[in-house]
């Protein structure tokens, strides 16, 4: 098994991250985002959409997207288990895992895509061109501070995000605190469950993955 | 278990779908989304982002996201399997599930809610209220495009989105090919591939759910 990651991107550090929980030890293939390498004839082979992460299997077939690489993983590495173990610890898990990825780092993505120089042409990820939007970049940052409050809120009185387990909904929100660093979008002072689970959770050995 | 909701709107339709595909007979309440209910204080209680569908279960949990309401419904109903069966598949069938939500669907509400005058500050759903983006309505057209093109390209030489059985990823993309209708986005005359396949799923029982 290969992982298509590139290290200094948010959404393949959610893959190693949670395979680190896992104590799974992945190859990983470098693709050079600041390089085009994910536009090179080679990599669409693997992942047509033109984005890490992606994981190749021993027989060649290929999976996209984080959320579906994560849901392999568990399935062949199953502990510790990473989406609850019950019927409603999984619904939980998921419902968490996708308001923070459909809320708050795809809010993140639209500024962070709207807003940099570099990114021209590149509003959304993949081979198709799209203008940047000022006001998408603007929305963007009201969207994550409003899941930021939102997850505030939910901590309070939950120890982890998706209830008194780490969970791969954990995971995603890390990267969606890290990840509105880069365009200075900090946990509020006020939100204090949020940043004691941050603490938490971002001093776990898995972070530095 | 209660569903809540509303026999007009694309996202609790997929999950009509998903129940009838398993013979599971829901308990449905409706919310009037054109009246507002959605934003009522009871319903916030069930789903605090204002939207259906909601899974109301009999212990008093709410499980909100089309995704998770889903993968709970699996694990209690696992016949027939729309998830797959072994671990690939499960990967393949979140992988373009994800694909049509994030490229396809999210496209498709980028378009009807920035162009629809009823929905004038309501750009998102949710509780909070956004302005619309004339411009993100016209990438969205882009965007429905490109992504019934890449189920297109699927499709030849795959029986259904997910290989070659039924799966969740088939009710998204039945919901986006019926959702990209309400604004006149058809499926090309050249993609026979998913007009062969549109065909064979929207003639299943299910689909009038």
């Amino acid at each position: 098994v290969k992982l298509y990651d590139c290290k200094t991107a948010p959404s393949p550090r959610r893959v190693r991250i949670f395979a680190a929980e896992k104590a799974i030890d992945l190859e990983t293939i470098e693709i050079d985002l600041a390089k085009g390498e994910q536009f090179s004839e080679s990599f669409r082979n693997i992942n047509p959409d033109c984005v890490v992460p992606a994981l190749e299997l021993d027989d060649g077939t290929c999976i996209n997207e984080v959320s579906a690489i994560c849901q392999y993983l568990e399935r062949v590495f199953p502990e510790p288990p990473l989406f609850g173990s019950t019927a409603v610890e999984l619904a939980t898990v998921v419902m968490w895992d996708t308001k923070v990825e459909q809320q708050g780092l795809a809010a993140m993505r639209d500024v962070f895509r709207n807003s940099t120089k570099g990114l021209k042409g590149h509003a959304l990820t993949g081979p198709v061109s799209y203008e940047q939007i000022a006001e998408l970049a603007e929305r963007g940052r009201r969207g994550v501070s409003v899941c930021l409050q939102s997850l505030n809120e939910r901590l309070n009185g939950s120890e982890f995000v998706a209830g008194n387990f780490f969970s791969v909904a954990a995971v995603s929100s890390i990267e969606l605190v890290d990840f509105a660093a880069w365009v200075k979008i900090t946990i509020p002072e006020e939100a204090t469950y949020l940043k004691r689970w941050y603490d938490a959770v971002s001093s776990r050995p898995s972070a530095t993955a």
